[in-house]
């Protein structure tokens, strides 16, 4: 297995960073998680949208621009004989001096790695058991908007789930509407309709949430966005989040109630799966 | 200059990280940083007591107890001759698999390394202008106890404070009261009176906050705690913060305007030198 280190191909064993790169210390970075279908990445300029923007409100140097991006990537895959599976980009402010100043970390450190897909696609949809954590997402908070390297919240929330024995948290913000799950984002059906919290809800502007919105509007069912509180959830018709690893994994379960099945999930999921399949063909 | 990478003593460019560590992947992980006077560590058992809150907080695993850690560090200060300076010691859950669930990652790594101390140590406090930031703490947050690897927050508010020309950020929780400043614990004196913002704010249980608290007793001023928002700090009659790494930081401006100047803050900084250097003789 190869990695892209700063540009070079390395075998993963040799690919290393020193202790004192600003992501090891502090964080202090950024990643994307892309899905690799058929040797091509899914939706990648709208991954490297988010991506730039991240760089951006972090102010992260990149000295690399999209098209090297992409051809990192291109060369990973094929160095790697990768056809599914996912490629995680990530980008730390690289070394700098102790203490939170960046001033003077101008040499960042580039990493892509693929890595194989957690579930072997299939039509049905991977089904989860959740568990509302007590680690709250502050409502509005920018940094919840960007894909950043400090992830220990998410960490946490996944471990606490785990330890109740379900398989994802469910994260609250601090008002108790509904945020997102640890890794992916929430979707909810209610009679006929499916809605999803608004990004302001403390939301990671999800790439597999704007397609799931985009397959809605194809299949007549378009996607609302509602605040939602644990308990509101607690009466819906059928649950989802949306992973880049997964497409559409339901909720078959939350904090231990069982959560009703809609058919619309795993028609979503099917939908998400031919068309990652169409664009990467 | 050596540093103590799992115990073993490496010279600082050879000291290297896989990059699926997950302190480099996520944040995943705790530091702490301590003073260094005379060979010896300050206050190295309350800094090992909040390492070891931290630990079990995040259910890290830690195979070194508290006698080997000890062990590393003065060993490390041997190494490097180091007389004053900082001592870091830093925990992440070490390799794992892509994902934030750490099951399975079970081999953390563990790096003590020490540095120069950021000023050399003076009987006048080093001034600071200080900045406001957008960035808010959320309230309550039980992982602001801690001194985890996840710190991004801090590196854009001290990033944003630099770019508005201030020395550092003041942080504010999401009901706007002060919580701390990027680095370092906030204090101010109206009238005769020294007070703080109590731990539930957001702040993290800084040593140095402990040891002025101590002082205060002992000097006769004993420190209150008290919820304070931006706009009362206008009025108060000094200010200034706590940091490991330089003792006691007088504030001489807030948001562009002058902070009037207290006697008493140089004075708890002599006696903060003072303690540090009595403890450590």
């Amino acid at each position: 297995m190869k990695v892209c280190l700063n540009g070079r191909m390395v075998p993963k064993e040799e690919a290393v960073i020193s202790i004192e790169d600003r992501g090891f210390l502090y964080g202090d970075g950024l990643f994307e998680s892309i899905r690799i279908c058929s040797n091509r990445p899914f939706r990648w300029d709208r991954h490297l949208d988010r991506f730039w923007t991240g760089v951006q409100a972090l102010r992260l140097p990149c000295p690399w621009p999209g098209e090297s991006l992409r051809g990192f990537a291109e060369a990973l895959l094929r160095e790697n004989r990768t056809v599914d599976g996912v490629l995680r980009l990530a980008l730390s402010r690289g070394p700098g001096r102790r203490g939170y100043s960046p001033r003077g970390a101008t040499h960042p450190t580039l990493v892509l790695s693929v890595h194989p897909l957690p579930d072997s696609p299939s039509s049905e949809p991977t089904t989860w058991r959740l568990r509302t954590v007590g680690l709250r997402i502050l409502r509005g908070d920018p940094l919840a908007r960007h894909k950043t390297a400090s992830r220990l919240l998410q960490v946490l929330a996944r471990l606490e789930a785990e330890e109740e024995g379900a398989d994802e948290a469910l994260l609250l913000n601090h008002e108790g509407q509904v945020a997102e799950s640890a890794s992916g984002n929430v979707f909810w059906v209610e009679r006929e309709n499916i809605l999803t919290p608004p990004l302001s809800c403390g939301a990671l502007p999800g790439i597999t949430r704007e397609v799931i919105v985009e397959l809605g509007d194809r299949l007549g069912w378009p996607v609302r966005e509602d605040d939602i509180d644990r308990e509101r959830l607690g009466s819906v018709d059928g649950m989802f989040l949306t992973l880049t690893t997964r497409g559409v994994v339901e909720v078959v379960e939350l904090d231990g109630q069982s959560m009703p099945r809609s058919a619309r999930v795993p028609r979503l999921h099917r939908a998400y799966l031919d068309l990652v399949r169409t664009e990467c063909a």
